[in-house]
């Protein structure tokens, strides 16, 4: 079989697991009248003048079989103040929810409505009906033009659009989540869009990042200014793609992807081109291992943090977390200890922050460097010191200091000399933190990290 | 008794001991005439236009009592060609040697011979018959001129130099050698001069460094050209001190003067005043203890590197140790390990590299950053490794590296990677490497620089 057939035998395969099957197709489209015949009737109940638009992947019919969330927009007119949009849109939203199975009130730049309706999510959002992108007002406006725009370019190549984004779920870079900082679906639709197929993308994936900037659009010839700013603006902060959104000259639509998930895709694109399977998209859990095991082949230590959370979201929780392993490796790291690497997370309602170090314990004194010695500040540090010497023209005097990494760490955020994320700073501060062992729960994390197969570009 | 008094009774004291007496210097006025005598008389034998000068401590009577070297200058006319200078230098020197106990042939800018005659070192140096700096033509041809200064500006104030320099010796800052960068005697003895007395000179260690500028006989005035490019170029060098030589505008007397050894000086001298006694002239053998001791109080460790050098004199010696020891410092930095110190120096005919360091042992594996990935360097590098990682678009691989200090330091060694002195490179890689351990006759040693004993500004 030649490597075109392999490949095509997957496509075939994986096609039939994320295809919605015909009764699943029937169920969405029933739901989709039903949802709109139940938004127009409480529209008009209301006296509103507001129109219902499906957007998202089930009006692009881009979704994957079993993954159907409806994204029902509500949208008002232009000359609608603010505020007003915002309380008529919410009360909509619940006149709306009160008909369907159950609801709740959920928050973005404003409030919107979560309901369920026969086992399905349904997010009513209000925002504005906008024709163009010199209408945009708040955040959301935009996925209605997404919705038109990928509906009239598509051109049949829904499948294509599938298969991409389960690839990308698949290898771990799926999702523009600022935790993720990966490929939304909008950026995946555009892909298949401009390369033309699932199979260009992947063979692209070279040529994508050495063309850098993608205009499906042609907003640099037709809106040069807003354009070009755009360019120069994500240029400066090193993006590894700039794709000017085709309805907004202003927007780069990968503004949140990372280099990092680029770089799984290229490698990943490369390994499944030359040896295609259906692991890609479908992979297996990773295989683990023990920690401690890891922890002696490599003559390394762990010191992990655990510690309680309130009800902070990831999009909040994640960033924190990040900030806080960096704060504890510079900080470390000014201590005398080398950190390896670091891992952050959630598990069983807890928080948790894992550092890879270099040792347990440093020596238990330090070389503290004092000022010139012909200043008053050279007088005090000469006086206050026991033994003291000269480097140059500085005075140097012996620190007895912590020896146990523990200690110090302790020390370091009694003295508030650890940068930590300030959402959860105290939460920190009250942490159990343990030594080259973890909770139960955490084990196979403890193992994934340490051996380095959470980041892993190679192994499946 | 008053402070006054208590300093005075100090200095008497120490002057019976420094102070040579009638016998010595009945002893060294009768040398020298006979000295003189038999330079004329070889002078003129050899038929020669030359004249015998005596210069340093014995010719301004500012030696210390038992430490009278002798130093002939032989001054040959300034219409010499240097080659003949040098030919008909050292042929005059042996001929005057003939007539002494016994002499050697010394190398400097050039060869001169070293005698011995009544137990009593006679350097037979030639040099030029200089009257003013504008004649200087070889290193050593200052010598009479500094002589001459010195002796018409001291106005009986030779037991103050006998007390400076017997005080610099004592605290460990006498002597202009590049290995010791401390005070020469001629620098003493200009500041005795310049600030009076020997209690003046320590009454004014703070004000000397912050006048930064002295110039005993004003050629900022007399020659503002040649004396401020001496204080340009020794400001921008960052010399704690410049004295504009009083025979030569072009020249910082104080210029191997470093900023340790001011500041010894600078502690001793507040100490003295505060607290007199003997012991800062002729300072108690240092008290010693155990260097194991002292490595497991601060719980470091000690790698100490002995080899045989040739007969490589200490001015050439120790600078090139001092520099193999800062290449190691740098070097284990690199490779994970903290160099806290580190003490060279000679003992039994060996060299000796000290380093106390951190860690005996490291990590066995080191995170290595790679290329950008989409490069070729980065196909390469994913290629080569096991397991790969992406960090931004870098490239991380883990390695495994040798975990002991030792092993680290052989193979720094073979693979030349540490910037080491010219002059004993070979010798160093052939060295005996041992940890926390020193051969018995280094086990002061070894303790003083653990300790900081050796450096240290407040013990006597």
């Amino acid at each position: 079989m030649s490597l075109d057939d392999a490949i095509e035998t997957v496509l075939q395969k994986v096609l039939r697991r994320i295809r919605p099957t015909e009764e699943e197709r029937a169920f969405v489209e029933g739901l989709m009248r039903e949802l709109e015949e139940i938004a127009r009737e409480t529209i008009e109940d209301l006296g509103l003048d507001v129109k219902p638009y499906f957007v998202g992947s089930l009006a692009k019919d881009t979704y994957l079989a079993g993954d159907h969330d409806v994204d029902l927009f509500l949208a008002f007119p232009l000359d609608t103040p603010l505020e007003e949009l915002r309380e008529e849109g919410l009360r909509l939203g619940k006149a709306i929810a009160e008909r369907l199975d159950s609801h709740e009130v959920a928050y973005a730049e404003h409030p919107y409505v979560r309901a369920t309706y026969r086992g399905v999510k349904v997010d009513l959002v209000p925002c504005y009906d906008v024709e163009s992108w010199r209408d945009v007002r708040t955040a959301v406006d935009r996925s209605i033009l997404h919705t038109k725009w990928v509906n009239e370019h598509l051109n049949g190549r829904n499948d294509d659009v599938r298969l991409l984004k389960r690839f990308l779920k698949g290898i771990n870079a799926y999702g523009s989540e600022v935790y993720v900082r990966g490929f939304s679906g909008y950026l995946a639709e555009i892909l298949v869009i401009k390369y033309g197929s699932f199979l260009k993308v992947l063979e692209n994936s070279d040529f994508i990042l050495r063309q850098k900037v993608i205009d499906p659009a042609g907003w640099l010839r037709r809106e040069p200014e807003p354009a070009m700013k755009t360019v120069k603006r994500e240029t400066e902060e090193d993006k590894p793609l700039i794709v000017i959104d085709p309805v907004d000259p202003r927007r780069n639509v990968a503004a949140n992807l990372s280099w990092e998930k680029y770089g799984r895709f290229y490698f990943k694109a490369h390994q499944f081109l030359e040896n295609p399977s259906e692991e890609f998209f479908f992979p297996e859990t990773r295989k683990s291992g023990s920690y401690l095991a890891e922890l002696r082949r490599k003559g390394t230590h762990l010191v992990t943090l655990v510690f309680k959370v309130q009800e902070l979201v990831d999009d909040l929780l994640l960033p924190q977390l990040e900030r806080s392993a960096r704060g504890f490796e510079r900080a470390l790291s000014r201590e005398g200890f080398n950190v390896l690497g670091w891992n952050v997370g959630r598990s069983s309602g807890k928080a948790f922050i894992m550092l890879e170090v270099d040792r347990r314990e440093r020596e238990r004194v330090k070389i503290k460097p004092g000022p010139e010695f012909f200043t008053e500040r050279g007088w005090d540090f000469y006086r206050k010191n026991g033994k003291v010497w000269l480097i140059g023209k500085r005075l140097y005097a012996e620190k007895r200091v912590k020896e146990s990494i523990l200690e110090v760490i302790e020390e370091l955020l009694k003295k508030n000399a650890v940068a930590l994320g300030k959402g959860i700073r105290e939460n920190v501060k009250r942490a159990e933190i343990v030594l080259d062992y973890v909770p139960k729960e955490l084990e196979d994390e403890a193992y994934l990290f340490l051996a380095r197969e959470k980041w892993s570009l190679k192994e499946q």
